[in-house]
């Protein structure tokens, strides 16, 4: 009834860890059994899937796979930006360096573009360089959207000799890397490839929490607390604040729910309809003739029926969807010039603000713990998987298995939302 | 193999919940059933005990004990100032109010003693009153320490005709509880009696995480920040942080896991010795040696046995510590006194900045849920019970398992902070 | 060869002033006598000009010409958000209130459409009310855009027997408040007018800083930073944010002296052109090809000259520019696309979020003062005036002279700009 | 009747500037005369004194004294931790390398005593180095107290061949830099020593506002705000909250104003007596009786006259005050035992925590421009001088005319405090 999630290796584990975490007398063993195990899921009831996983719980081996002193390690960020890509550069380097003694961690510039030999030149890390980046946004590596062929990345490790890759990414950049371990094993290779898994979006499967989307909210929350003050002192204000969410309203839910102030969240996951009795126009007019404000929170998913199809893609091939927030304001526009109702609208987009700053003390911490564990796993050996992270404990899970398809909003989570919005059903 | 854990309730449910979270097209029904479990603990493994909890699940019941319309409700707030209380009061009246339409909340004034008939006198919320509160550090009840007879408690319940009491606080408080529970059971009385744990130190029992602690070691950070550079900027600086754990570190683990900029991290979990080669004194020579400063974070209960015994306890009760903040800088002086190295010390308690301050993001949507979930529980008639959090799972949990132990570091916990303080064992 | 400049009032003062700033016998009187100067300008040399006004210096009268307790007083608050608005609002109540012992302080809403029979009702102020709102952005009292006739606006204020009106906004506000006294003038009234200068552009004449604007560069500078992010994180990234700043660049110069991560700073006291080899694009392009990224902060009446005409007003009757911002980053597309160089370009508009934050510190003690000297003057019988500060003096200033032009940036503080940036002449 | 206040030199100025300050078409030249001065003070009125002072406006010259090309500079920053030193650091070096094109800046390490045989060796600046270090808190350099023989240093200033010394710290270093200033006098060398003011206190003369002040009173506010939530949630809450300001309650007071909660604050410069019935423990009795809850504000210096005598000193000469801090706690407590009110007293000294912090938006604009005007005294050769800032006009100020006295609160600063906090005469 429950099944073991298996994570593939390159071989048996012979090397003894030079981790010193069993030398403090006050802590008994802290490495990690491959037989341990996380159980999912975690809730039993009737109704519910009898069916478990059992995953591989993540930390600290006692035998590794790779032999410290004669490992090369690179690490790749790609994608757009999010806050503590920086922490999980530094904390990987820190604990290659200083816990493991690897003495040679390259960082490949611009994303996977750094591969080709088009791309920057990569950049051997040092102390110096990773020793205050935490406390910037962004990345030291710099970013890129966009796949690589597999043949010019292997190519790349091979001629460098790198045993172990670390990518920092969505899940387009981790089937990227799925691509990657395909052709290492058609060339019988010993190089593992491990997932941090990077969304600020939230939306990766198996992954909890993942790290930016607190420090996300943050600063969406105060961004909406001045759409709410601007709504709220004019005669009939009315405040749409577009946030990021391509496929999941992760960051829309969360910082409706830190603000408070929020009369109207749309995601991606919830259709909602324009026109009619029940549809947003509406529903909106009645708020403004009640209280005389409004604020929407719409993410960057949302409505996608709405608008005519789009075809464009973005240089990751993410189908690159119509502007709703800008739709969104045109429509509502029309509607009170229409009804001769006069309003004053604001719109506000702060996603790249929102991005670019540097990550929140919880998400630092929650980025150095991603980034220690990617590297036991890699040490030891591990292969095309990702650190996961479920309810607070982090797993290994497969490539294939985290990203066939996206998180999206549990209806626990979409109800909390409906509860502090007040909002009505809008279908 | 599975052991259920029974929660008391008041009787059958049979008043039909007028929440409306089932209304949305996109929500199926959100209503929790009794018979939904968390399953203690996720993790098996060799070595582990096979032996597991099944913990109800918190959330809204679809049907309920009290009549809403009918019933009346009192909060109170205890103990310790803590961010996020006001966020608590808040949620828990908006929920009444709003989504229950329970007509009747009232406020406790500080503490247990406001139930006594020489307390301040008692208020009705309203919603002008808890509107910006959250934005507010403290409680807007106040709030004291120290016990308060039961009988005196369920005397006031019963004059004022409550049937919901919802205490916010630490074990202490709850324990009181516990003692309400008893006497309103000897009354045969119907009163709910629900806990909403509230522990900067983290560390009650089943609560994974507490509110206010994220927020806390936010604030933290920022003040170890300072006391690293101004123990960088001088010759030989030392800079020493206590913060709040009398018996827990979590606090001191979690901010010093957060900066990256401490040294050695002294906790109530983990003794440590001053002298001898292997003590703390040696080990920060030996540092100032090689770097010319050091930052100590101590926990407030840390090194307790280096202190000749105190008899002194709080209103609370809870032991009195000696001050071991103080007694640390004094031995440091006098040991580089004895030893003519010149050095400059710096001493900083943060303690009462830090817990005064509003919650933060994260800790005002985890106030939220437990807010909520402590009105969801106590309207269905369950008692004796406070909300617990494991693995980010809400949970029923019985006030007296809650309180039996406290939680403490983990292996693994700490093992996180030796590694990033690079400290050796120090006894 | 210095000429006094004459404050009209409405009589002479008779009143002693209730305030007890003599009371402490560490203070000498604290007391402003109107033959108390400010001398302007204060730099002497070659060259400039020889003469020099007086302005009369703000503060406490010994003598006043209302008694206090028989006054009305009305505050109405005009134009766009901007921080500090709260604070204006609850320094001036709190003055009169508690210190002067004025009975009755009447918030006029949502700007001058409160006058007008129309318009919101008025609302009587109270302790309450103000309490907390020094936390808040936005003003309590709402506001609007556009002037309202003088003859309603006197009408309000005899119908409702108001002594005093206070008048916060910018200069167009200001004109409206002297369209005021002419129609008061006209009735024989004995109504003093004083005006609080608002401009978060900071371009009121005789207002060397205004209240909002710090906060506004602070706010500004974090956007510039995540601007900065953006385009140092991907390769030849381009970022550019527009900022608010109509016919002066303070905020965009303060913004980017702040954040010194800026490469082009554009205000609208500076023309630049976009094409030849000084033009805007070559040096762009030169500074992509040498350092791969650039920042640029565009003031939103910056460039106006580039755009085709514009013929619309805003309500308040301010041209409506032409969007420079958007203009500027489809010139650069444009301009990169014909040059096969691909840019990333980021646009950020951070306005609506900028100017509806809480003031910070330096800003809310630059309230208090602004608020309590425009009360010292208006219960003196001061009138057709605003309360000026130059060099950190607080001057009274006849609204005519204040309104006359817009304050622009001085040669010295656009070089300090053009020193931070390294940008060259771009015309 | 005006007196010119001169500023010696080391000869006439021959070398033309570099600085392409002109080169703007849009600007008219921005360099400054010797002839253009600052008339203080800029108030006239009756009892007034009649002397006013003319100081050279600070800025940059056309010509320079020191060739850049071959001109050493040695930078040092001494005495207590100050938000924005590293900012001076950075705009210093920044200003002499870019804009001068002076090839050598050499950063003496901790203080004066870098100077010495035995201090650390000091480093030449470069860009890498300073890039961001006006983020962080602290100084790059380090410092410490206390003089060293001017001998010892100009023999460095010597064998190095430093042209031009600029010391960054309060009247204490400025003094010390007077006496290097004789000794180059005396061995008629040409050196040139020009003092950049660093006083959070905000004491020295002649400088309206010195850098780290309002930094220092936003972070003192936040304490502050704490300290009132934790003597408001309690049944008579004490809250004592002791900040810097050694002979200057400027901390003191502008963090009162700032917050708005305070209810005593008690500063060196107004003498107050605890004891009678004017005393502070009876105005804080009655104040108790009244609302249950108070906060206290005192300055380090305050009250002295209520302590025994102390003798010691710290390095740099200062007179250790006694701690009224803990002196006041103490009494408070025992008057309120003697008394047999029950009070609950919180005592919070977060000094360290201050002064450590990266200097804030309003800050950092302002440290950028006293180090560029630093930069430019001294390339025109002007020596024995620091920048004086008086009513936001930078000026040169001969160093003993500057150290002669400490400035102090002004009555009208005072009379704000008082109408603040309400308080009484205490005397």
């Amino acid at each position: 009834m429950s099944e073991k999630i298996v994570i593939p290796d390159l071989g048996s584990c012979t090397v003894p860890s030079p981790l010193r975490i069993d030398s403090h007398r006050s802590i008994e063993s802290n490495f990690v059994h491959d037989a341990m195990y996380y159980r999912h899921p975690v809730e039993v009831g009737p109704g519910m899937d009898e069916a478990t996983h059992l995953f591989e719980m993540a930390g600290a081996r006692k035998e590794l796979y790779f032999e410290p002193a004669k490992t090369k390690v690179a690490i790749v960020t790609c994608g757009g930006l999010c806050p503590g890509m920086n922490n999980v550069i530094r904390s990987v380097y820190l604990q290659l360096h200083y816990h493991y003694g690897v003495p040679a961690v390259l960082g490949i510039r611009c994303g996977y573009s750094g591969f080709s030999p088009e791309g920057s030149a990569p950049m051997w890390l040092n102390s110096e360089m990773v020793n205050d980046i935490h406390q910037r946004g962004g990345t030291l590596l710099g970013t890129s959207r966009g796949p690589v062929s597999p043949d010019i990345i292997v190519d790349f490790l091979e001629r460098r000799g790198i045993n172990v890759l670390l990518t920092v990414g969505g899940d387009g950049t981790q089937r990227g890397a799925h691509g990657v371990v395909e052709e290492i094993d058609r060339r019988k290779l010993k190089i593992s490839v491990v997932g941090i898994p990077k969304t600020i979006d939230d939306d990766v499967h198996f992954v909890n929490r993942s790290f930016g989307y607190f420090t996300a909210i943050e600063k969406a929350k105060e961004v909406i607390d001045s759409a709410h003050v601007e709504a709220h002192c004019v005669h009939n204000g009315i405040s749409i604040v577009k946030v990021m969410g391509r496929d999941s309203g992760f960051i829309a839910a969360g910082a409706s729910l830190a603000s408070q102030e929020v009369n109207f969240t749309l995601v991606p996951e919830v259709p909602f309809q324009l026109d009619g009795d029940r549809g947003l126009l509406a529903a909106l007019h009645r708020r403004l003739l009640d209280r005389h404000h409004a604020v929407i929170v719409v993410a960057e998913g949302a409505g996608q029926h709405l608008l005519p199809p789009a075809e464009e893609r973005d240089a990751s091939g993410n189908l690159l969807h119509r502007d709703i927030g800008r739709f969104l304001r045109d429509k509502i526009k029309g509607h009170f010039a229409a009804q001769r109702l006069p309003v004053l609208i604001r719109y506000l987009d702060p996603s790249y603000y929102i991005r670019s700053v540097p990550a929140s003390t919880v998400d630092s911490v929650l980025c150095d713990s991603f980034a220690r564990h990617a590297v036991h796993a890699a040490m030891a050996g591990k292969t095309d998987m990702l650190i996961g992270l479920q309810h607070s404990v982090f797993i290994h899970v497969p490539i294939p298995m985290a990203t066939k398809q996206r998180k999206r909003l549990s209806n626990a989570e979409w109800a909390a939302v409906v509860t502090a919005t007040g909002q009505p059903d809008l279908f």
